[in-house]
């Protein structure tokens, strides 16, 4: 992993790092109090690691709770080329969405094929960022909605560095399904109850699905676009309670 | 109103109150920083104002955030007589119960009766407490789940001191639906996932029937019974938010 750029705002140190192919961007405490877990934040579809989203997300995850904040670009997004498979996959989604089609299975087959690539990729970035000495032994959290729910499930389900998730904002696919069932770890889910595209029945099914004990849903009005903040703020002590544990 | 007793533990100064033949209790931070803003817990059907969950929550609030919290008796709960009607009513609802009937009905129109009785008594020991010269302007906030969501949908439609109420826990009946409709403060809504005699279809009718813009719904693992503590710290800064514009 090689660091690129480095500069910092308000008391936020953002560093670019590249790591093979994958370009992402970690936020830090400009001054750090030793070691901190790290939280992995996932970018919506179409989306890239520094959207406006993100980075107020991991600046006010940084400052408030002194976490180390990590994104990378999911493949065929940001900085990252894209596939003429994938592509092709865009152009169905956005006739489907054009056309007012369900947009349920589409995105479900085109979100689990990122997100199967995407799976190795935040492994290999965590062992990567797991060597840095400001970084704590975990656990660690993960964030992310709708693309970044279908990555996510898959990692909290192969790398029992995750110790809690905010997730949301996914169809409920009979693989998605699968994985929640398998997942223990602390969960808020977060529904868009007026989502025009993705239907609330399917974060009823997810939520249910969920193995973990200690999960919790929250529906706010609006799409999936605009969650409010005080959800942000309300995530940001379910990862204090779970990674820091207080 | 005449306060009866008085006691001081952990930084909390406990008020019992009666005002007419409502015997209530008034909770504050024991050392005052200058005015707070009221928030009435209502306490849920069949128990009483210093129910352990009530005290739980109010020593929190007044604790932490500097409230005064009040809770009373709701008719024929505590200290206070069971009519005639009302002791019927028990019965016929302990009667379904054992039958593993639906309860829906009989809860409603009982915590309806006791709901139209219990409004009026807010409201006047709302304007008393509103004399004492530690509680401030307002807003005000409630909360409170079952037979307290049936009162305090009434309280918060007929009293605009209520700026921001919690919550839950009711069956959906036309006249909650129609309440539900003309409320437009801010509500948190808490929905327990797998009770066993509150469905959860009447929780999203509900939350889908609120006027309000700002609306939250947080559904939980378990029982209605069984709210887990880290949504009183949700409530605490919900009430926050939008009692001190924080």
């Amino acid at each position: 992993m090689r660091f690129t750029s480095e500069t910092t705002t308000n008391g936020v140190l953002e560093r670019d790092f590249t790591f093979e192919d994958i370009p992402g961007v970690l936020w830090s405490r400009e001054r750090s109090a030793g070691p901190a877990p790290l939280l992995l934040i996932g970018h919506p579809g179409g989306l890239h690691k520094k959207a406006q989203g993100v980075v107020a997300r991991a600046t006010y995850y940084a400052t408030t709770l002194g976490f180390h904040v990590a994104a990378i670009d999911a493949p065929g997004h940001g900085e990252r080329p894209r596939s003429a498979d994938d592509a092709r996959w865009v152009d169905e989604m956005q006739r489907a969405r054009a056309a007012g089609e369900p947009l349920g299975s589409i995105v479900s087959e085109f979100n689990a094929s990122i997100a199967e690539r995407a799976l190795p990729e935040w492994v290999a970035v965590l062992d990567e960022l797991q060597t840095l000495p400001e970084v704590s032994d975990g656990p660690f959290g993960y964030s992310g909605m709708t693309l970044a729910t279908e990555i996510g499930m898959r990692l909290v389900v192969a790398d029992d560095r995750i110790g809690a998730a905010v997730l949301g904002g996914a169809f409920a696919s009979e693989t998605l399904l699968g994985l929640a069932s398998r997942i223990t770890v602390p969960v808020q889910y977060l529904l868009a109850w007026d989502d025009p595209e993705i239907d609330r029945e399917s974060s009823f099914l997810l939520f249910d699905a969920l193995g973990s004990p200690d999960k919790t849903l929250h529906a706010n009005p609006g799409p999936h676009q605009r969650v409010p903040w005080f959800e942000t703020e309300g995530s940001g002590r379910f990862f204090e309670r779970h990674l820091l544990g207080n």
